[in-house]
Order: C-alpha cells, then sequence, then structure tokens
C-alpha cells in the first residue's frame, strides 16, 4: 500500500487467519483503524498471550492453559468412558449440548497415511494406556462420518480386541427437527436401518 | 468455553473483526492455535504496532506511519488536482488503476446529518484551506454515488462556488469488459446520456 508500512504489515498478517484474503484483510484492518482500536489492541493481547500460553493437555490432548484440562482435572468426570474426538471443535460442540458426563480424549486429527499421518501422531498410544490405566470401560469412538474419521475409530477398535473394553459409535439418523426432504440418501439409509419401535 | 480461559479470551476478542461470529472466531482460534502460531505472533505484533502507531496524516487525512503521509510527502503530486475521496480503500483502489497522478483528501466518512455527522467531522474546512492555500485547480468529487456520497460531493462543490476552482464528479457507464446484460437500469440510462461519438 502507498500510505503506511504498518498498514502494509497488518493486512498482510491477517490473512494468516483461515478464509481472510486480500480483500477481507483491508476491510478488517481498515475497520479496526477507523472505529475498533480497542478491540484491536484487546485482540493483540490475546492473541500473544494464547500463542505463548495455550498447551496441550497431558491426559486428554485438548487445549489447555495448564499441564492437565479442567475436564480431567474434575473426579466426577472420571466414569469410566472415554469420547474420542477428533479436534476441540467436536469436544465443544459435545460439551455443549450438556448430555455426556465422562471423559474426553482429543486425537486433533484422524488416521492418514496418504499424509503420513499415523497412530503415533495422533496420541494413540497415550489413549490406550488410559484406557489400561484408568480401567475404562466403554470408549466412544465420536471421530467424524468420513472415511479417515471411519478408518481411525476401526482401527482403534482393533487395537482394544479382546480387552474386554466396549467400543461404540454415535448413532446416525434424521437430525432432531430436520426435515425429512432435506436429508441426504445416506442418512435417510442409517435411519431406516436403525429405526427403532415407537414407545411412549 | 470449558477448557481454556485463554482459548476463550482469543474467541472472545477476535469477534472485533466484521463479519466474524462466534462460529467463525472459533475456527479462527482453533486454526491458529493447530498450525499457524508463528502467524499469530506475527499478527500480535502487526496489530499492536499499528493499533498504537497509525495516525492520520495532517494534510490528506489518509491513515499514515508519520504526520504528512508519503503521498502528500511527494512534490510531484502537488499537482493542481485533488481527489476528494470517502476512505482508504477508495484512495487505494484509485491507486491500485495506476493512471492518477494527484494529490488526495480522505474524508473518513460522509455527510449524513441524521446521524450527526456535519462538515467539521468529515475535515471540509481543512479541505477547503488546501485548496486555498495549495492553489489547487481542480477538484474531483470522488464520494460513492450513493445518496450521502452525492449530498457531500454537492456540499463541497457549493462551498467552492464563485472561486474558480473546477469541481467534477467520476463518469458513470458501464463497466470495462462488464455485460450489457448485468448493468443495473441506472448504470445504463447514465451510460446512454453520456455517450461519445466513436472515434479512431
Ligand atoms: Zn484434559
Ligand atoms: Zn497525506
Amino acid at each position: 500500500m502507498a500510505f503506511s508500512p504498518l498498514v502494509d504489515e497488518l493486512v498482510e498478517s491477517l490473512r494468516c487467519l483461515p478464509g481472510v484474503g486480500q480483500k477481507t484483510a483491508q476491510r478488517m484492518a481498515f475497520h479496526l483503524l477507523e472505529k475498533g482500536r480497542g478491540g484491536g489492541e484487546r485482540l493483540a493481547g490475546a492473541l500473544s498471550a494464547a500463542m505463548t500460553g495455550v498447551r496441550r493437555c497431558d491426559s486428554c490432548q485438548n487445549f489447555s492453559d495448564t499441564p492437565i484440562c479442567p475436564i480431567c482435572e474434575k473426579p466426577e468426570r472420571h466414569t469410566g468412558t472415554l469420547c474420542v474426538v477428533e479436534s476441540p471443535s467436536d469436544l465443544l460442540a459435545i460439551e455443549q449440548a450438556g448430555d455426556y458426563r465422562g471423559g474426553y480424549f482429543v486425537l486433533m486429527g484422524h488416521l492418514s497415511p496418504i499424509d503420513g499421518i499415523g497412530p503415533e501422531d495422533i496420541g494413540i498410544e497415550l489413549l490406550l494406556r488410559r484406557v489400561r490405566d484408568e480401567s475404562v470401560s466403554e470408549l466412544i469412538l465420536a471421530t467424524n462420518p468420513t472415511v479417515e474419521g471411519e478408518a481411525t475409530a476401526h482401527y482403534i477398535a482393533d487395537r482394544l480386541d479382546g480387552t474386554g473394553v466396549l467400543t461404540t459409535r454415535l448413532a446416525h439418523g434424521i437430525p432432531v427437527g430436520g426435515e425429512l426432504g432435506y436429508v441426504d440418501g445416506f442418512t435417510l439409509t442409517h435411519a431406516f436401518r436403525g429405526r427403532k419401535p415407537l414407545t411412549d
């Protein structure tokens, strides 16, 4: 830009955000400079603190400010059930639903031989150690319903074969409140196969 | 979020960016933490430097790191012509087109009585002083073709009435490379009224 190296650098830096191209970065920079300097300074501080201070929980691998995250710290969450998810946002969605009260393990990815991502890269040994040491009785494999997510779930289930640990997958079906006409064919097939007798 | 106050604060802070809601802020925060810590730290520094260091040019009101911006500093841009725009992004678009070589004045807004924005809020006295002191001969009123932009242009033109300063507006018409069928009716009417004889 012809007029300010500081603005140039701000626009360039904003492009590290996902989904933010040149035009959007420029709009963001101008917005902050024109009417959001307080917000911009707050964001600078939050970024700096998070980039340095956020680590991975030694127990569940989720983001945490402390060696053991607040969820793993709670004795009442040690119910003998662990829910395995691919990412912190999956964990967050489950926490926000508010019904599940057990522990978690966050893979931060999935197995992907094509990208060179093997079991050790997503912490599967740590997971198996926890299952053993904490006498976990059920492992809910809540990886995504994608090829890689399914393969990752099956790999973990295979590794637990013969240990007596119950491995489960989340149910597929019609989303609650969803309209049948908008549900894709795969989901509909799953919903038919998983149909249940009507009781009251 | 149940697991990290630092992540919570980062997500909240990202929402000061225009067009960024809760979900997008979350996705941005996780992306930076997972694979963009270097970029996140660079952004923290750029934000902090820009929020403190970027000021307004004393001559044209555009963003600048110095009291007088690099464009106003250049003697060759003092051509006796000033282009009046509403925002730094308008100036940038004109600079990127690369053809205009005169000076600028950035209003950082437009007249808007309903929002209590009068001539003094957008620096019109400073503009008129420059026109007088720098013996400007033409003022290109490149405010937006909106009700407020037109009103602002007319207000400035009225204030210069009788001074002999030429005030001009940008031409309206078919965008270069645009398809006639996609051009709106107002633009088409303008393009018809502004038609020119074909010469080679
Ligand atoms: Zn944890
Ligand atoms: Zn200037």
